[in-house]
């Protein structure tokens, strides 16, 4: 094995993530999304002088929210671009909060929407997915094309672990080109055919392939539809919570057993701390109780207007 | 200045690029793909233990490339995943990488085809164009849709710096997506448009904007109609040499006065010591004068067959 690789798991990433869903009995996953401006100031990353000491900073605040929410979920996703904005300690950050998320029996997707060609495109995957990051799973960009998401698929499959390609995102300007209407059907649909094909061809014998899509809570209808078309596709849905996604938007992204979908909160749970709903009476010392809070909050609205309900049931 | 940021150009980057290309007569871009298995055996990378010795043989390697061809071309463009594939100690040589090639007086352009919304578009463009990176440029993919690109040329414009949007890249996959017609043209031809019109906005009174497109050089068609529709674009064009791009193909992404166009190749320069034509008569020690051979190769045929000619006039 090559410096820096890790096994292959013995289980497909969609067995592994069906179980842990089913083992915390909740599709929520929480964003790893560290700001230096929102920390919970007893972390002092605002008084932090240099790059070294806002990294540490992220980390031991990263794994403090995953020491909490571990037992409550089945999947962290960390925001790679926060880590990359502070530089090579952040990555060096990055890798320590990875190891800890797995280490406390998470799952952990790494939201890096990487996408390039051929060998390039190799080396990410590798590198993500197999190599000294290993993650469980990456979210993947589509535009170059069906053969720059190949090597991400073939990695994915080589180690068990799985990709996300971006279809329909949850910001507004996701109608810009996802939503142009190219030759009977809509660009993101195209993308969707393509991302259900390798979900098919990789699941084999199993209910879902290595190959899922992501697609915003900010559009029930799209949701809806995508699953209906989608039946070997896990869907991860971010935009739950702060960019306005309800847990009645996310409804149609789930099969009625409650699988088929990991529901994305970053904000309103690491940093509850500084909502009024989840900080009364709580010292700033005690942030990670309102990230507690939130999250069982998340779980709750989840279980009750969503068919995740029937994970608990 | 927060910690890690650097200060911003007195001149814009499209300014400082031009300036650039005229000091070197030539419109060349050396990629910076290190590879464990195509380095220089006298490196030693394949008999690296782990990550930190493959990284310090990836920071060496292109230190000494960066020395050869700084006095011949105006810019290098690092592959991220490169670096990234190897884990957090990549990323530290990555950073020494960008260091050294500035302080040769080289414009650095990150390639990192990053894309995502809202502030964590910004994270990416702090990152990489303003903070602890301090690149020149860094390269975007455009899928997520026009306001995933707003605030990297935010951060381009108070910074100085520049950015190059994916419209239509040299792999033959890109026709999957990028070539679908869309309500009359197609999909690259779309975010062209938008690229061309954020390139004008942020072009002032100058020739060029802030904003360029990556066109790849296996599209000699596309190359000559984009020139023709984004006259205040910069064109980055990878895929000469080893993709099959030669200097014919890329004369049409150039203005007449042999400028509008940054021409790439990494593999056959960086690795010209596996390449017969360039490492006649060279002992294994001598790598460094195969990659001086090939740059002077590449800049010849650009000179010869492309209105990069003007450049030496």
């Amino acid at each position: 094995m090559p410096a820096g690789q890790h096994e292959r798991h013995t289980e497909p990433f969609a067995v592994r993530l069906a179980a842990a869903i089913r083992s915390r009995r909740t599709p929520a996953c929480v964003g790893l999304d560290p700001r230096r401006e929102s920390l919970p100031t007893v972390l002092g990353a605002a008084d932090a002088r240099d790059p070294a000491a806002i990294a540490a900073c992220f980390a031991r605040f990263c794994r403090e929210v995953i020491d909490v929410v571990a037992p409550l979920v089945p999947i962290v996703k960390p925001q790679l671009a926060c880590f990359e904005a502070i530089g090579p300690h952040g990555m060096t950050a990055l890798a320590d909060v990875i190891t800890h998320a797995r280490s406390q029996g998470l799952l952990v997707l790494a939201d890096g929407k990487r996408g390039d060609i051929g060998s390039t495109a190799e080396a990410y995957a590798e590198g993500w997915l197999a190599g000294p990051w290993a993650c469980d799973a990456l979210t993947v960009n589509p535009y170059l094309g069906n053969d720059s998401i190949e090597p991400f698929v073939r990695s994915a499959e080589a180690r068990g672990a799985g990709i996300f390609v971006l279809v329909k995102t949850s910001n507004p300007g996701s109608k810009d080109f996802q939503d142009l209407v190219c030759e009977g059907r809509t660009n993101f649909e195209h993308v969707a055919a393509g991302v259900e094909s390798l979900a098919a061809r990789t699941a084999g014998t199993g209910r879902y392939g290595a190959v899922g899509a992501v697609v915003g809570a900010t559009w029930p209808k799209q949701l809806d539809d995508l699953r209906a078309t989608m039946p070997h596709t896990w869907l991860l849905v971010p935009g739950f919570g702060r960019q306005g996604g309800r847990a009645s938007d996310v409804r149609g992204a789930f099969h009625a057993d409650g699988l088929g979908a990991l529901i994305v909160s970053a904000r309103d749970v690491i940093f509850a701390h500084a909502r009024p709903e989840m900080n009364s009476g709580l010292a700033d010392h005690q942030w990670q109780t309102a990230v507690d809070r939130a999250c069982h909050d998340m779980l709750d609205r989840l279980a009750a207007d969503t068919p995740a309900a029937a994970l608990r049931g």
